[in-house]
């Protein structure tokens, strides 16, 4: 006990004395006692080498201590653990609580940002934020109106801000912030109301706009550079993105960033995805719309990008981009890569080679995905890399105001933002999936700064013959196949959490964490929280003892029926009545609960 | 377990069978399994058989499972055990839950009324509710807006529905029902609006009126006798109301009745207390302003009085004697009586025989309690059963527009609303308090339907060197002794349960549920909920296991800073700055917490 407070200090002390929080962070990064950023590590694995808990024991959980956050609607990421404080968020108002681990969460301060509540109508899929960032002594919020603030760690004064956006234009802040090297990277959601989105860089030290890098538009805007960015090995050649759209229309062309971000120091590239291209009815933009649907590998020093790949050409289905990279030795066929795993809404599962984009591996992790046959894996082909789509499923072919039915996945995805956690141990990537398919009816919309833009209606539900509208999985990425699968009621909008223990954890929409064997799936706990779990599960270590904590609040998209309080099925983009059952389960709340072992 | 299913349905089916709900209901609270009454029993003594649970292996309780009821602000009350479902309620909107105890608290059935908004201003001390009530099949809910309506216990269907009160004259619904015989009484709310206040007799039925007996006001309306109503032994004679109110004043002279309810099957008398006198400005209302602040036994049939006894007559400091009346038999001076014992806002204990309101005890629970020297207990003085006021802190001498610093206990009582549980084996009483005192400044108020009709303003603070602002006590009732007192941060808000397995029980503002040991006070357990508590501890059995069961969610008068986002000390009639700490250890919540020892 009194040898972790030295260290905490002492890495405190540190961090405090250096400018540049990259060193720090990585190195804390390392520290399994340690949860110093919302991805848990630089690569995303989300898995902890913390092992007191483990297979055998993990039956055995209690509840520890919790702490209610004081606002109701979805709560999803999952708090930082940094020394002796606990750093937990909220959905908007975005409150911010400095936790003392020593004194059973009491509030060492608080943070409440005075946002316009008008924000709240500009965000699409509930009033979420996935977390904070720590680095060089303060705490980092993306509020809902795009503010990102730097809050001083030990009081919770603001040392500075920085508008990322304007929500009278549909920007909205949702996602966590990611701090490489002096560099606050952000990005940005508004995909549904017509957003050119960007991720952008602030300095660490001030707050100020380092460099901005748009999705779609002008090279100059997208920082790639015509001759070294690639795409599948190849150039992407000047106007790669302007040319794949008619007119003006990337000016609110949507490719929205509010996923995670992953860094490879090593390589020095950051790894992100971007969103759908708006509007959602395909007929109003002809073309590829590069890079939406994209994952970027960029320079953090200057956002250029290194290499991109787009994972669906001319989206139909809102099949988003921006789920995480996670960063993973693969093996693939007997060579080990440098692998970028990815589970994209879309319904495949794609490794890559993250040093240069070349794709490895792409394939369905869930066998009900129908709107493409497969990605072209052959190089020869003119549509290598391409999904292969299925007229019957092409919202583009069957037209406007025509009802597409029986598409699979559903808009949200055969994953959403819910991360996937890998341990090095099993070679296993843990995937939270939803298990829903679609109707898709196109509509001609016309823009209106601030105003929605979607141009589709929807209705979701589970896959023909099952009731369940989730699985949790287990991947094996370099073989593309599934190892395990545990099905779920509903989708699995929970991120996931690997350790040494040989324990996976993840929370499901009914309230329930659950911890299954790393190996086999095997249900090896489960304990039922206030609410609707759809934030990321998060352990650490305090005064000798492993702790797993976890955000409960349903809500989010999967969950928008309940949480805004709506009731007919078309409404909450076709969410509220694919998942209409959830009121039976669970209801409104914002809670951390926080478990350990029993005993001293 | 099977054995369990089947007692309940037995018993369930017996109570549908019936339409006189008091048998049944009688029978059904001595079942420890259940609990079916929201004080437990009629008796109020909040003491469960259940002894799984002992002072030895309190220590290992765990938490069970949780729900989030969707609501934030203060969750006074605790819930309903009925067979094999909970019965869960929320402050406003008043939410009611019905959770199937053998899955882990699914919704078997939610019912939320729509009601005005513009109700919750009306509503002095938050927007709380303490609880629901049952029989013959019927949940029965006091919504804010006065309705008072029965729900089929299966379905959560409307079954009838009352109108008790006026929301735009300032009547809000707060307390609990309860049942009694073929009928369900309920008091109200609005003493801080001018409020005439009664308890209201509908037919378990039909809803139909059965009988209302106001606080104030002529015979007929108060329902007493002029002969056979005693107080003291004595008949309280012809206008025994009336003649202690100048002109009118009763007609706006509050005496509420929003405490609990207790009942006397053999003696057939139902026990509560009456409320503050309006305004709390004394001048504004010379004399004694009967039958305010009084303890009242009445015939529950019919309503009328049998006897009555003032505790604090021409009120100077909103010291309302709703507290409940706990039965139980209490030795005196070597003389058995059928006690009833009552713990007042005043600061002074009251033991009386409920026989006959006889004065048996009456002495400080907190020994800061300034504002009397005691109560007069020599049944040949003139102030026979009356306190005796010190001048320096009567607010009536030193008059309006002056402050009256350093009374104590402070407006909201040595004890509030939370109730005192009893253990027959013991003999103990265990009495959650408050440890606070006050400046009062009455000032002149003209009445307006609807608007606030205070005429004093106040602050709170902890009394002279001091910063415990509550004790948990032990108080031996006979001879009017605290026997020990467990020190608290912050007022105890929250009721208490004694178990017959030497442990009890009790929750505190900054959100923990403790377990003492019934003997000495000693600490047992500790274990931090989301929100500070304060709903009542409530316990059951189910499948052979003991759990034990609280509502978070901080709130109340104490909690009113936090509960309606207020900061000026003066506000929340002046709990805001007393309380101002209480924002350091706990955030606003809604959730229940429910507990268990290990293993199945």
């Amino acid at each position: 006990m009194r040898y972790l407070l030295l260290t905490s200090c002492a890495a405190a002390a540190l961090v405090a004395s250096s400018a540049s929080g990259n060193e720090q962070l990585q190195k804390m990064s390392q520290n399994p006692k340690e949860w110093v950023m919302p991805t848990g590590d630089y690569a995303n694995t989300r898995y902890s080498q913390l092992k007191q808990i483990t297979a055998d024991n993990v039956g055995k959980l209690q509840v520890a201590w919790t702490f209610s956050t004081g606002v109701l609607r979805g709560h999803e990421g999952g708090p930082l653990i940094i020394g002796d404080v606990m750093y937990v968020h909220g959905p908007f108002p975005n409150p911010v609580f400095a936790l003392d681990l020593n004194n059973d969460g009491k509030i060492l301060w608080k943070y409440e940002p005075r946002q316009d509540p008008n924000v709240i109508p500009v965000m699409c899929c509930d009033t979420v934020n996935r977390g904070l960032a720590y680095a060089d002594g303060k705490i980092f919020l993306h509020q809902a109106d795009t503010t990102l603030v730097a809050l001083d760690a030990k009081t919770g004064k603001v040392v500075w801000q920085a508008v990322n956006g304007d929500p009278k234009k549909g920007d909205t802040g949702t996602s966590a912030p990611m701090v490489v090297k002096d560099k606050v990277l952000i990005g940005i959601s508004g995909g549904e109301f017509g957003v050119q989105c960007h991720v952008t860089a602030y300095n660490l030290s001030d707050g100020k706009l380092a460099w901005r890098a748009y999705s779609g538009g002008p090279d100059d805007q997208i920082l790639v550079d015509p001759q070294k960015t690639t795409e599948l090995g190849k150039p992407v050649g000047a106007n790669s993105s302007l040319k794949t759209w008619q007119g003006d229309q990337w000016k609110i062309g949507g490719g929205c960033t509010w996923g995670w971000i992953s860094y490879d120091q090593q390589l020095n590239l950051i790894y992100y995805g971007s969103g759908n291209p708006s509007t959602w009815n395909p007929k109003q933009r002809p073309g590829d719309n590069k890079w939406s649907m994209t994952i970027f590998a960029r320079d953090p020093d200057n956002g250029m990008a290194k290499w991109v790949y787009q994972m669906t050409p001319h989206d139909e289905w809102d099949y988003d981009g921006v789920n995480e990279m996670i960063l993973a030795d693969v093996d693939v066929g007997g060579t080990t890569h440098k692998g970028l795993v990815h589970f994209d809404r879309n319904g495949f599962a794609y490794t890559l080679d993250r040093t240069n984009g070349a794709l490895l591996v792409a394939e369905k992790y869930d066998p009900t995905v129908n709107w493409a046959t497969k990605v072209d894996m052959d190089k020869n082909s003119k549509t290598y890399g391409r999904p292969l789509v299925v007229s019957q499923y092409s919202t583009e072919q069957n037209g406007e105001d025509k009802n597409t039915k029986g598409v699979c996945p559903a808009a949200l995805g055969t994953k959403d933002e819910q991360p996937a956690a890998y341990s090095p141990d099993t070679k296993l990537f843990y995937v939270p999936t939803n298990h829903v398919c679609m109707d898709y009816e196109p509509f001609r919309v016309s823009y209106t700064a601030g105003q929605p833009y979607v141009g589709a209606t929807l209705s979701m539900y589970p896959p023909p013959g099952k009731k369940n509208m989730g699985n949790f999985i287990a991947w094996d990425a370099g073989k593309g196949k599934i190892v395990w699968s545990v099905p779920e009621l509903f989708s699995v909008w929970s991120g996931a959490l690997a350790t040494a223990g040989g324990v996976v954890f993840y929370g499901t929409l009914e309230g329930y964490l659950k911890a299954v064997d790393a190996k086999t799936g095997k249900e090896l706990y489960k304990f039922k929280t206030p609410s609707g779990i759809i934030g990321n599960v998060t352990t650490y270590e305090h005064g000798g003892k492993q702790y797993i904590a976890i955000l409960s609040g349903v809500g989010g998209w999967a969950g928008i029926g309940l949480a805004a309080g709506l009731t007919d099925p078309q409404d909450g983009l076709g969410a509220v009545g694919g998942y209409a059952g959830l009121r039976d389960y669970t209801s409104l709340g914002g809670q951390l609960t926080v478990f350990a072992l029993p005993g001293s």
